[in-house]
Parts: C-alpha cells; sequence; structure tokens
C-alpha cells in the first residue's frame, strides 16, 4: 500500500517526551514541573468556563450541535466584526490553517514564511503539496524584513503567513507592511496569525474590511486558558469565511469545548485579568532575564520571551536540559528554521514560577 | 481570492436545525425532545468517564500530551491488536477518514462506496479531488452486491469503503466478501467502518493480520456514548499507521476528550452493559415497528434500525416532520445516495423512550 509521493518522503512521527518520562529520567516530582515550553496561560481556565463544562458533562453522549451561530456571533461582538466574517475550528488555530490550506493549495503553489516563526504552517502546508519560500525575520533589529517578503512573490506564491507578534520572536509586524502586502495581489492570501495579539494589545481585523485577502488568525490557546480544548477562530471576508464552512469538519469541536469557548468569552473580567498579568509577567521576567549579561534578551509584545545563550558557553540544548534537571521545562529553538543552535524561548508564569525560574536560571549559569 | 476549483464548485453550507430552533418551531420544550436521529448511546457516558474530566478539569489551560501512547495501548488491549496496529483521531471516526484521504488519495483518484452508506466519506474524499464510484448495496436482500463492488474497480480505485454493520441499512457484510476484495489489488486500501460493530459482535480485525491493505475505523462516539467528545481510532498494518502518525494533526484530541476516552476503556462494565442493552432496545422496536403494517423493517446488527414509509402515503420527510412536530428527531434519509423518498432511520432509545415513540408512530399514522 503506497501513501502519495509527499507521504512517502516525510520523516517518520516521534513523539516529545510526556511530563511523565521526564519526571522519570530526572528524578523529579510531576507536580513540581514548571512549564515555560508551551505560551500557555498559567493561571488557568476561567471559573465560568469550568462551571460551564460541569453543567454539560451528562450530555456528551450527544453529538455536537452542527449550528455554530451562537459562538460565532459571541466571537464576532469579542472582535469587533461582523457574524459573517467570523469562522470557528475545532482544533485550536491548527485546524483553521489546515482548511486554509484545504481551500486554496493546489499541489505546487508556493506559501511565503518570513524565519523564524511557527513551525506548523510548513507542516500542514507541505501535505497539500505546497512548496515553502522562505523570507527573512530580521534578528538584529527583531523586526520583519519586509522587502525579503515581496521580493519572495512570484506567480506560484498563493499564501503568505505573517504572525504578529511573532513567534518565537515577540515583536509586532506593522500595519503598514502587512497593508504593503496585502496591495501586491489581491489572489493571494496573506495570512495573519494574531494567536498572541491581546499582549500586545494591538490588532489588525480592520484590515478585513479593507482587503478581501487578509485572514486573521486567533485562538483560545493564549490568554483565554483553553489550550487543551481546542479552539480557534478566524476572521476574513464574508466571501472567505463562506468558502470554508463548505469544507470544514462539521464536528470537530467538542461538546465541552464548545461551551468552555463561549462561557469564557462572556467572562470579560477574566479576559482583561489574564492579559493584565501576562503583561506584568512579561515584563518581569524580560527586566530579570536582562540582568544576566550572558543572555541577549529580546523584547515581547507576547506572552513569551525568546532569548540568545550563546554567551553562557552552552548551546540552547545544553542549557535547556540543564533546566529539565531542575524541573523547568523551557523551548529549545534549535528546531525552528531560521534560528540557530542558541536561541531559547519561555512563557509567562505566576510570580513564584517566575521568581523560582530566574533563581535556578542564576545558579544554572553560575 | 479564488479558492480551489474543486471548492469553487460545492454547495454552500447549511447548518442543521438547533434543538432550540425545532422546540420554538413546534412549541415543544427543548427538554422533551426524544433524539433518535444520530444513533448515540441514549443512557449517557460512562460515570468513569465523567469522574476523569472531574479530575483534569483544572488543567485545561494546558495543551494536550502529544504523546499518545497510553490512550493506544488501551484501545490495543481493547480490540485484541498490537500497539503498532492502531492510531487515535480527535474528530471521531472523521478525523481518521480525513488522515486516511491526505494520505493516499492524489487529484483524480477513484473510491468505491457501495450506496447507500455513511455519506462523510464522500463529503471529506472529494475535497482531495478523489471522484466516487457507487457500487450498490441490494437493499431487497438487503446484503452487499459484492460483485458490484468488484465491477467497479479501474486502475485508478485508490479506497473502497465497506461499512459494516453498514448505515443506513443495519446489517454486515461477510468475512468472506471483505477478503475477497481486499485480494484483488494490494494498492487499493479497503476501508473497513466498523463505527457499530460492537452491537453486531462481529469484528474483522484480524484481517489486518492478513492483509496489509486493510484499514479498520472505529469510534467512541456509539456504544463508548462519547460522541460530543470526538474520538476515533483506526486498525491496520503497522506500516500504514506510520504513515499516517506522518501527517496527522498532533494535537486534535482535547485533555478532557483524551481522558473521558482512557477511562471509558477501563470501564468494562460499561461497555458490556451498553452493548447488552443496546441490543435489547434494537430488538424490542424492532419487534414494535413490525407490528405496524404500513412499515416495512430491516433488521439490524446495529444500533439503529431503517425502515421503509411508503406504504404510510407519507415521504420520509412529511412523516418526519409530524414526528417532529410531537418532539421526535429522526433520521429523514431522503438525502442518502441510493436511496429513494421513503427511508427514515431510528437509533436505539431508552425503554421509556422506546415506548413514548412507538405509541406516537401509532398515532401519527392511524
Amino acid at each position: 500500500m503506497k501513501p502519495r509521493q509527499i507521504v512517502s518522503e516525510m520523516d517518520s512521527y516521534v513523539p516529545g517526551k510526556s511530563q511523565d518520562e521526564i519526571a522519570a529520567e530526572f528524578g523529579i516530582n510531576k507536580e513540581d514541573i514548571i512549564k515555560l515550553g508551551s505560551n500557555e496561560n498559567p493561571w488557568g481556565p476561567s471559573p465560568k468556563a469550568l462551571a460551564a463544562i460541569e453543567d454539560e458533562i451528562n450530555v456528551i453522549n450527544r453529538y455536537p450541535e452542527s449550528d455554530l451561530r451562537e459562538i460565532i456571533h459571541e466571537y464576532a461582538l469579542y472582535s469587533g466584526v461582523n457574524d459573517n466574517q467570523v469562522i470557528v475550528g475545532g482544533d485550536g488555530a491548527d485546524e483553521i490553517i489546515d482548511v486554509l490550506a484545504k481551500t486554496f493549495i493546489d499541489e505546487g503553489d508556493e506559501f511565503i514564511v518570513p524565519i523564524p516563526s511557527y513551525m506548523y504552517y510548513e507542516y500542514l502546508l507541505l501535505q497539500y503539496g505546497a512548496v515553502p519560500i522562505y523570507a527573512r525575520w530580521d534578528l538584529d533589529k527583531n523586526q520583519l524584513d519586509v522587502d525579503s517578503v515581496i521580493d519572495s512573490i512570484t506567480d506560484k506564491t498563493k499564501i503568505i503567513f505573517l504572525c504578529t507578534p511573532n513567534n518565537p520572536t515577540g515583536t509586532l509586524i506593522s500595519e503598514e507592511d502587512i497593508s504593503r502586502i496585502a496591495e501586491i495581489n489581491e489572489d493571494i492570501l496573506v495570512v495573519v496569525d494574531e494567536a498572541y495579539f491581546e499582549f500586545s494589545e494591538v490588532t489588525n481585523k480592520d484590515l478585513i474590511n479593507k482587503y478581501p485577502n487578509i485572514f486573521i488568525i486567533r485562538t483560545m490557546s493564549k490568554v483565554m486558558g483553553l489550550a487543551g480544548m481546542r479552539i480557534g477562530f478566524g476572521l476574513s471576508s464574508p466571501e472567505i469565511i463562506e468558502y470554508i464552512f463548505r469544507i470544514k469538519p462539521v464536528f470537530s469541536l467538542t461538546r465541552l469545548s464548545y461551551v468552555a469557548a463561549l462561557n469564557t468569552l462572556k467572562d470579560k473580567e477574566y479576559i482583561k485579568k489574564s492579559i493584565e498579568d501576562g503583561i506584568k509577567s512579561r515584563e518581569y521576567l524580560y527586566q530579570e532575564l536582562n540582568k544576566i549579561d550572558s543572555l541577549k534578551v529580546f523584547p515581547s509584545k507576547s506572552n513569551f520571551i525568546l532569548f540568545n545563550v550563546e554567551d553562557t558557553g552552552m548551546t540552547a540544548t545544553e542549557l535547556a536540559r540543564k533546566l529539565m534537571a531542575e524541573g523547568i521545562i523551557v523551548r529549545d529553538c534549535t528546531s525552528f528554521k531560521g534560528l540557530d543552535d542558541y536561541w531559547i524561548r519561555i512563557s509567562i508564569c505566576t510570580q513564584e514560577e517566575n521568581e523560582k525560574f530566574i533563581e535556578i536560571m542564576k545558579k544554572v549559569l553560575d
């Protein structure tokens, strides 16, 4: 049984280590592990989400409703757009990216991604036979090299991914740069990934009224505290939203994900506090890491911070392993295309965890 | 922004009516609606699943583990196969079908489905540019016309779907017929959809050791009582399982779906009782419907029953609407390819609901 050519050329999947394995390997308690690797909300989900799950738990034997209008309406309100400009997906932003590829990518089409950026775009688009073209994130200035994107456009370009704030570098792409790129060719979809926009307090959502080829990606996995429930959203022109509805999975949002998302969106106080606390945590971590001479720390508009560890005399992999032995999981960025062996990304955490992390960093680097 | 040719030719998506809308339209209480349309487990989820969800609820701000080995091991035990013969998906069986298409379908490939059968195969495979070839389910004998499948095979055939017990007709495809089809060409994937196998007490899982091109689909949405949590499984050769792992979504199973599935699989008593009660309910419904002269009722090995209503003088749509006015949702099968306007499918329900449904059927047909 032969798979498609594309699949036969792919690498085998290697699962990451589970927390149980990490705990066993380093002889630490699973409960004591501090997770700074995945840019989650460290304060837990909204109490209103939890209450809604409790109310729904006895009917999980029933299929989800295929009618998604209520949650779409709530997200439209949250975003300040119209209902017909919103789509919801059941595997976080990842499902949104997948249906975008399924809607627009024919084999051989090119997509542009300035690297380093979120690696999952490429993981998904390669499956549809798309060809990655790498533009450049200027690491010296920590900003998008917008000309490198424009210069990468060919008549085969179908999608351009712009992540803002960019993962893993943490800074914003200007509205001017996004507009400049969107104006070039209306038949090229410009995907603006705003997974972390709340922490920057900047959104490009008004651009969807100006450019019919802009698609904004959102997620409930970050500020909304629901990474484990897999909910994503997209904002775009009614035309594009309608195309995607034709082919998206009908039931991919679980019953409990649905009520958790709906009730988190209604919990304005939780959202506000998550943003405020997130920004506070980020600024604390930035200041404290900046005091460590051997680290080159990037300022961030997101809920994570990227720093270069070359001056420590260790690679990112070596340092990450030392931290893991102390019960701290960070993101070793060696596998990010566009970064060398010396970059680590950490997520915001609670103040107690922040202090413990900084203390351990100093100890490990001592 | 133009979508792919295939997408531009598709129909717009029309969501089904929500229960709130049905209740409002017919002036009935939402709580009184009896749901016989979706082949769910009417007795609710396993108490062990509910307890596991309660235990996990406070960490849904964390991403799911990407390591799926524990649940795969548990499902392998349940199925009597090896761990490396199992894959799990996060949108019920639908995600499994989607990744099968993504793994094996190139544009222009053909797939064969004997109709009537589960319509979602076609919904998904069309998105990958596959061409449907319809074979025939013999409605007079209520069995697969195996020759019609074999005669449909061409050098473009990539996948053959065999649903057993078949949805919506309810009866089994023999192991002999499956083997006969699988033997024809090792490069054609034979997908045996066993979503309902527990109610027939027959599985073809041993065939995966005999034929490298057989893939068995399973789901937690039926006997396992977790339709709302979207968990599916596949059983096949280690080679095919490995290919699929290369491209399947990494995080599509929510945290709560994971623990619900794992703990339902461990609840042997719940599974046993769900099967026993399901078969009892089916046999009761079959007997009672059979007593109504104007219905032609198919025997079933599943958790649903198909019957023909032509002799009532009503179409299925008319009858379904009358039942809906009485608070009963059935599956009007008019949209199933291969069935005419006179077929209705009902799911098993609790004994109380069974009796009420039969009573209302008699009243409506009186």
